[in-house]
């Protein structure tokens, strides 16, 4: 009996501790990041290869890992990308890392969601510089590939929209939950140094959490590039007007994730801020008005980086090679 | 006692068999792959690393596993490698696996081991188109991979010494054992069918085995392409003689080993040959005057088939981000 009533005490304080914690989280405007469920790994695996084929270009040397490299926080850690015939591309390529948790695709929000932004790099001329019609021809002529589409999706049809979807599947495996600032708000006080929280207070006093909220610490909204001092951007871009036609959008973007961010630097759409330190005083600046000192800044930057969370953790995908029938790339086709 | 005497009786037998098998497999001209033995993991690791790393190019774009891709047989699959500034490469990129066998590296023979080859490719204006000394710039300022190198080497020097070590040590982990055919030639008799025995048999009758032999199925002579007939290269490279300088050794070229020939399309230094069926037949007229019926061009290919073993099983590596004072990627520097 005394052993019985033991235990229950200890349930019991448990249960309080827990859903104290829970409170704790709940009144965070950072929420812990939950690992991926899958419920269709042929899906999530045929995804993963079409991920890493560079066959999904004209050249046959461009993946989508290629810009969006999981070795390196989901991101080409270049200011803006290499695209078909060394073309530079007009914006920073965002992480893939968390992006299932974004409100839309692209900087501009212009993909509704992953599978719609799937499709965009393969036919864009500037990236991979393919058409979907030839990125099927590719993959159908491929028997191991025919064969994993049908384990995946219960038919050997290849489509495009089969195709943007196992990429989709495979890329919302993509999260990266643990980090150092995620068991801080699951209850373990330890996590964090003094430093890492006073960073994580001034990110709070300051007002960064305004835009920077929520479980990717961002993604969730559009948001003025500049709102207190104009920014002077390296690149045209215009952000969501593009997409709404409204100026009113003018130079809105999709406000990034921070998770991972000591990993996916250069920073901004137009990777101008090559630094943590440059981002948090640049953002300061324009966003809140505010000059952080040195102090302030290092401690906003030591928080900045308890933010990495598990990096993609699986086997380098080996490729079903091409057939006899298979189009070949042509990456040194004029045209 | 005759549970023993049947156990030893056994034991004999197997003995026989083995000893029998032993015999078959040094009789045929090709000797199973060995696989690797690693004896410092630390140093595995950081090379797994580096290979994967476009740090070591002056775009931040290109990395080891660009154009020698472990997912797709160590090769990049196209006819000629895109180098820094989309430059078309002069040959054809050789695989990776199992290249520890070869005689030595590079078409022409001209680096002498893994180590003295990784180098190359780092500083090659065509390729990576970066310096050692930039390359050790950006490694040394990224605390990760000091530790990395310390860990390895016992000591925090960073150099481009040390870092062709690892590389090589790494790339001498890529070899692929278990084939089929490796696995017939120890012995289990089931794992190749009738047809693609008969074209083992054509594949020693006919010559082929003259120059493709030993574990790698070639990778250890220079001959002659075109030796019955001039071969007609797409490509002006003249091998063996720019290395020695002799005339005689114009149009010699390492042998390419076969071994997982399935995944290292396109063929020849030129990578003129799109299909083993097309490699097959020009080699058949061009080195051993013989025209191979489609019979047994296909058997031959069937043969070579079985000769694709374990591919690379590893975790895609996480790469150290780079710090604030790491040099950065200049990919569209005009100079």
């Amino acid at each position: 009996m005394k052993r019985s009533m033991l235990a229950s005490t200890i349930a019991l304080l448990s249960g309080a501790l827990i859903s104290q914690a829970a409170v704790a989280a709940n009144q965070e405007p950072i929420q812990p990041i939950t690992p991926a469920k899958v419920t269709n790994p042929a899906l999530v695996e045929l995804g993963k290869k079409l991920y890493f084929d560079p066959r999904l270009s004209k050249s046959g040397f461009i993946s989508c890992n290629s810009c969006h490299n999981l070795s390196m926080g989901g991101t080409d850690n270049i200011k803006t990308s290499i695209g078909h015939n060394w073309q530079e591309g007009p914006i920073n390529a965002p992480t893939v890392l968390n992006s299932s948790l974004n409100l839309a695709q692209f900087w501009d929000g212009r993909a509704a969601d992953l599978k719609a932004q799937a499709g965009g790099p393969i036919a864009n001329p500037g990236e991979m510089a393919f058409t979907h019609t030839l990125a099927i021809n590719v993959l159908q002529s491929i028997p191991a590939y025919v064969g994993e589409f049908k384990k995946a999706f219960g038919s050997e049809t290849v489509d495009i929209e089969k195709v943007t979807k196992a990429i989709a599947a495979f890329e919302e495996t993509l999260v990266t939950p643990n980090s150092r600032f995620d068991k801080w708000l699951k209850g373990d006080k330890k996590a964090l140094s003094k430093n890492e929280l006073a960073g994580y207070q001034l990110f709070k006093d300051s007002g960064c959490v305004a835009c920077h909220n929520g479980p990717a610490v961002g993604g969730n909204s559009f948001q003025k590039m500049g709102v207190v001092e104009a920014y002077k951007a390296s690149s045209p871009a215009e952000g969501r007007s593009a997409v709404t036609g409204k100026d009113a959008d003018r130079f809105n973007f999709k406000v990034p994730t921070l998770r991972n961010v000591e990993m996916t630097y250069p920073y901004f759409h137009d990777g101008a801020a090559n630094t943590l330190k440059e981002a948090v005083d640049t953002m300061g600046r324009l966003q809140l008005g505010k000059k952080f000192s040195d102090d302030e800044n290092a401690k906003i930057v030591a928080f900045l980086k308890t933010l990495t969370g598990d990096q993609p953790n699986f086997k380098m995908p080996i490729l079903p090679p091409s057939a006899d029938a298979t189009p070949r790339p042509t990456p040194f086709e004029k045209k």
